[in-house]
């Protein structure tokens, strides 16, 4: 199933804030919708928003609005994920060379779009290889197909392993507070037939007590030039849980994810976002009105937590050079 | 507000499923209402369940029932916590000395439950004296007055702390899947006054790596000779990420909690429950119908990464010997 779709001109959007219980589209013909489409999380995962912002510009040039607005306005949309920003540069340089022809830019928009799956099957088939016997999986947060332009990158390795007939089980965390793991990459997984098992945040520290988690793959929404990787709220805590009882923990990310531009993770912008998206649970409150809450939607994983970097150029390792981006 | 109340012959529970949403009150006439309710979890919390567990067995004499067998029936109702255990044989000691005198019993349950409080509250300043200056304390779960017979364990430390002008402030970790950090930690401390926010259980690593946590502190369920700790799950996860963010991390619990039969927390039985409980919040499935969910109740914390056990007879460190409890 497609999720981001460009069809007559028109930018169409699985919601997925509805999944797993419905299967809804919406339409953006705005660059404000598709803005607003990123904001609420219609559509989240750091290569799919970015691809979603490509879009978005391509309908800017359509509509023959001013384009530098609303780069700013895709750009504004969410802050830790570095794809948005590779990917509306990307389109403000074709607007340039092609002095903002629409046709060129919606190619241009399918062409990153249909360059990310493509990443993704790579990235997939060279983490497999990272694998000798079948293993089991742990994930964070969804990191699949539906964040990405299709096939997944963390996800993407595990269907690479899993047509290689390497992959026993995938442990998905549910991922609090968006319940991605829950909702999102058990609703992929199931498509797939996928063998799985959805489990509390809190719980990825037992079954690696176990013995039963053989190594940690997530995606990645910013990574430094030292490793350092932003990602989902609690992929540090897996790292540190996976250092802690000796299990290998990877990233998965394409290289639009990559930030060279940053030395460290100290200066990745961390979003926070509303109390109501950690208070309220399918509308009804789980906390006192009168508790504060705080909600973070990133974490940073200290690079050397990070035993590789799968991505589409192969399994890198830190520090990462500028001229590799 | 008391939680466990015994009067006119009948138990009296506050139902914490509904909190913090609604304050409601069911009555436990037999020994089967008793063991129900602490296996639905109206109520819940390691003391509090051992408390009416005694009170289910005062109901047993009331009532001239068959008295091994209502112990078996209270011993069964969950599997984890010891000091269930532990009170059942405070109790049926009271039957043989008492030829099991219904009122000798009701007097020895009011007892235990009187006596879980003023532990606490030694308790309380026990660990409050670990603290010289103000500190921002994270707790996970809930280990207040409502997981007690009043006071709390780990909120004891807090509550005295709070009463010593020595808190900054309480992160209260929401916990997942039954939310009692959210739900009653949170209710709690709002009660109270005391400064707190409530977090996704995902983001206790970022505060840590931030600074902004001085000290861990949570119950126990049962904590073995060489120190490790069953407690409700997630609690490893804090313990493992104190540890690497080198902030102390202690373990609250009255004399009841400790089971020195067991060498090591693998003897400790941990509880599996129902898929349901993580599937579904407030009535809506948050996971597809075709996914696993594995829910598991409780991890057990190395001793080693214990800085050190808050008891009613002051600050431990294990080994802990046979005649000690």
């Amino acid at each position: 199933m497609e999720h981001i779709l460009w069809k007559n001109n028109e930018l169409i959007l699985l919601d997925q804030r509805r999944l797993p219980e419905k299967k809804e589209f919406i339409s953006c013909r705005t660059p404000e919708e598709t803005a607003s489409a990123i904001r609420d999380m219609v559509v989240r995962g750091a290569p799919a928003i970015g691809i979603t912002a490509a879009y978005g510009l391509a309908l800017s040039a359509m509509l023959n609005r001013e384009f530098d607005r609303d780069c700013r306005l895709l750009l504004d949309s969410r802050p830790t994920a570095v794809n948005l920003r590779w990917a509306v540069e990307r389109m403000r340089k074709c607007h340039g060379k092609t002095g903002g022809n629409a046709a060129a830019l919606a190619a241009e928009a399918l062409k990153i779009h249909m360059e990310d799956i493509e990443m993704n099957r790579q990235m997939g088939d060279l983490g497999a290889a990272l694998f000798q016997k079948p293993v089991t999986i742990l994930t964070h947060c969804n990191a699949g197909a539906l964040a990405t332009g299709g096939y997944g990158t963390a996800l993407g390795v595990i269907r690479s392993l899993y047509r290689q007939r390497k992959l026993k089980e995938v442990f998905a965390d549910e991922t609090r507070p968006y319940l991605q793991g829950a909702r999102l990459t058990a609703f992929e997984l199931a498509e797939a037939g996928i063998p799985h098992r959805v489990i509390t945040d809190n719980s990825a520290g037992y079954f690696m007590a176990k013995g039963e988690i053989d190594a940690v793959i997530t995606g990645a929404d910013r990574i430094a030039a030292n490793g350092d990787t932003a990602n989902k709220i609690g992929t540090m805590v897996v790292a540190v849980l996976a250092r802690y009882f000796k299990i290998p923990f990877y990233i998965a990310a394409p290289m639009s994810s990559f930030d060279l531009s940053l030395k460290s993770g100290a200066g990745i912008p961390i979003e926070e976002r509303s109390r109501d998206e950690v208070a309220f649970i399918n509308g009804k409150p789980i906390v006192p009105a009168a508790s504060p809450v705080s909600h973070i939607g990133f974490d940073v994983t200290p690079g050397h937590l990070v035993t590789g970097f799968i991505t589409n150029r192969g399994i890198l390792h830190p520090p990462f050079h500028p001229d590799f981006g």
